[in-house]
Parts: C-alpha cells; structure tokens; sequence
C-alpha cells in the first residue's frame, strides 16, 4: 500500500476501521491537522490561547459541541478517524485509545490545528529529505522553555517539531515553509537546541528520535502539540487530543494554505 | 490642531474628555481598531464567529473580563479612551455615550478588531484621494446581502465600507491595501453595488454618503462593523460597540501590520 497516494477519506476508513501508524508521508498533497478538544466551558480561553500563539497553533477549522464532522472530514467522525488519541483528565494523560467514542461527551469543542506535515511534500519536492521519513519513525517534538502568551486559564511551553537539514538547504527550508504560515510557516529557531532548553535531542518529549547527520543543522518548527502541553499544565477537567503524530488527514490540500 | 500627527495617547486623552470625532485621518501611520464587547457567556461564539470571518473581523487584540487596557492602548481605558460608543441590548440600540463606564460589565471581554482606517496612510503616501477625508465626512458603510459563516448563536450579514476611486488607480489600491490583510486587506468588490445587495449608495447603513466622481468606480472593503451587525440580529443580552467610525486609536503601528 503506497500510503502517500491514498485519499484522504481512504486513509481515514482505514484509521477508523482500527490501524495504528504516524500520519507522516501520508496522502501527498493533502493537509493534515492537529485535535484538540475541550468542554464548552474551556473553550473561549482555547480559542483566546490559539489567537494568541497563532505560530504553534494556527486554526484550520472548529467544530462546535455535538459536530462530529465538518468541511474538513466530510462524511467522516473526528472521534474516530484519526489513528490514535490521547485522552487526558485534570491535565494526566489517563488514556491512549484507537476509538474516542466512549471518551467523548456532547459538549466537547473539537479544535484542528494546522500540522507541519503539510509542508513535507513541499520540501520533498525540492529535493530536501526528511529524517523521520526516512528513517521510519515519528517526527521528534521537544516542549522548549520559551512560553506561550496565555489565555484566560491556559498557559503552557512552545513545543516545536524538529527536522535536521543539510547546511546548503537551510535557508530553503527557511523561504519554502515561510510560504504555509497556516500550518506552522517558517522555522522559529536554527541550531543551538540548548537556547529553546531543549538539553538532549536524542530524548524527545514526544515522538521518536532520529540520526542527524554531521554536515546537517537541527530546524525547529512550531509544533500542533503545544495545546497538549497547555492542557498538561493548565488541567481542564477532560481534554481529548490525537497522539501526536497521529493527525487527522484532513480534505484541504496543502495548496489551499499556500500563500505568495 | 493638526490630528494626524497627534499621537496615540494623546488622541485617546481627547476622547477620554469628552471630544466626539470620526477618527479617519487622525494619528496617521497608527492603526486603528473596532471595538465589540461581549458578555464572557458569548465570547467564545463571538470569537470563533471572527476565526471563520477573518476578512471583517481580523481580531487584532483581546480584553479578558476585568481588563480595561493593554498592549494596544497602553495606560488606556477602553471604557472611555474611544471618541463614542453604540450601546446594545438585545440587540437593539440602547444608547450612544462618549464614556461607557455607567454601561459597562465586569464580565465583557472586548474585542479589538482591525479598520481598514490604517490602509488610508498608504493609499494617500500613493497618491490616492479618499473621498471622506477630503469631504470632511465619515466614511460611508453598508449592510450587504452577503451572509458572514456563522459561529454558535451569532449570525450575520457582511458590512462593508465604500470609497469611491478613480478608474486608473483601482488596480494600485487592490494592490496597496492586499498588504495589510490584518485590517481587511484587498476589497471584497468593486464595482456594482447591487450585485451586493446595496440599492442606494447614497443612503449608508452607517456613516455618511460620500459625492461619486464620474470617472471613479465605487470599490468594497470588508468592515469592522459586522460584529455590531451580528449583534442586532443574535441579539445577545448586552454588546458595547464603536460608534461607526469612531475608532480605538492603538498604540501598533501600521506598519506592524505590513506584509510583503
């Protein structure tokens, strides 16, 4: 199975009908969002806390409490078309499940967040490679010391994804993925990890970790989990989020957030 | 006294004391922001009704309740700081006061929202003649029969803002004011007015008509008075607005909102 030229809708039946895998090269072209999902109640500080750090968390769509689907999964259920969840009460993660139907309440608001995966197809088209691709693993996201701007009762770290880039390519990386500030745009740090706080790359917060080659220089990217760590921090009582990595393949394409 | 070199603060001290103006042309090269505060209950709607409508509601800045300034009116008083203010309740016109303390909640967040008052600079520095500045007029605004996507209970029609331009600089002006999406970027229609809606260009919703010269074209932009519009018509118990043209001042520059 060519994962990167399935549908979006294909991709998705699969996920519902119980695969597990990062969504990382797959459906080409298509854009893949982050899940956050709060109750009613915590929903404005959200919003409030994604307008204010539109970096990590660019909003590609909402939907409001008993919506399960919308534009961006037509005929789909945002409860269980993604791969994987991760399911948290008071801030601990109490739970990862494959299906959130039984977590899920009425009065949940589903946030999808633009996702950094987007601009890989751009970046593969132009010639650059992408460690987790080729390494088969998931994309290494580290939460950094630098601080969102908070919202109401939330506040969390910037986590950001990290790519490692071959020197010559680092300022293509920078112009290419400056064109997609809907899905994280261009790069909020290049090299030194230890300026984000970030001691050890070989030990991410999330994901997994990849090699990084000696003529290549460490690239972070906002990151779509940086609502997770604001939930870790700030304990909403229920808070439904895809375990990262796991996105939810949406029916925009990457073009659509294509801007100059 | 010449207002457009007037600063920030000391406009907004004008207006703190009782002076009543149309803000257009005044402190030039500082943006200018609509104003809509609503009760914490309709926050959230209101908020996701501006993320879905960004061309009329780009949200420049966020009070949280209990907050009376910030970044964008440093020292300010958002309650008094604006020349004058629409008051609503249930969706009706209550009252327009030049000092809103007596009406307002602990519980109302405000919105500022960008005005397309901050693309004036760079269309006079090219230029371009704006028809209100030069007839000592505020600028003329219209309800469409465009309807905005609408977001939990709030629902409403586009309101634009006219100006009338000649002919040979209609391509300059898309091009000038697509710079600044943050303050409703390019216009939303040029040209005939009723294929919005609009019957009668001489009788504005808001503001004043503006005299049409014979080789100027009438060109559309998004207005940051929709919020209000949604207002009358969802009706929410209480909403504290700008009157039209009569603007929060801010402390941004415009150029803060400059892309390309």
């Amino acid at each position: 199975m060519d994962v990167a030229r399935l549908t979006p809708a294909a991709a998705r039946a699969l996920f519902r009908d119980g695969l597990v895998r990062p969504t990382a090269g797959w459906c080409r072209g298509w854009t893949q969002a982050n899940l956050i999902a709060v109750p009613r109640d915590h929903a404005f500080d959200a919003l409030l806390f994604f307008q204010r750090n539109p970096k990590p968390c660019p909003v590609l769509g909402v939907l409001e409490p008993g919506q399960v689907n919308g534009p961006l999964l037509a005929g789909g259920d945002i409860r269980t078309d993604l791969p994987a969840y991760t399911v948290y009460e008071d801030g601990r993660q109490v739970a990862e499940v494959t299906d959130a139907r039984d977590v899920w309440r009425a009065d949940l608001v589903a946030f999808l967040v633009g996702c950094s995966f987007t601009f890989e197809s751009a970046l593969l088209e132009a010639g650059i490679r992408i460690a987790h691709l080729d390494q088969g693993r998931n994309v290494p996201m580290y939460r950094t010391a630098r601080r969102c701007e908070p919202a109401g009762g939330l506040s969390g770290p910037l986590v950001v994804s990290m790519r490692p880039i071959p020197a010559d390519r680092v300022a293509d990386v920078v112009r290419i993925t400056a064109r997609y500030p809907a899905v994280h745009g261009a790069p909020v740090h290049v090299g030194d990890p230890a300026a984000l706080g970030i001691r050890d790359l070989d030990a991410p917060d999330f994901g997994d970790a990849v090699r990084i080659g000696p003529d290549e220089t460490p690239v972070f990217w906002a990151c779509g989990v940086t609502p997770q760590a604001a939930v870790m921090e700030s304990r909403p009582p229920l808070a439904v989020g895809h375990a990262p990595g796991h996105m939810l393949i949406t029916d925009a394409r990457d073009s659509d957030y294509l801007v100059l």
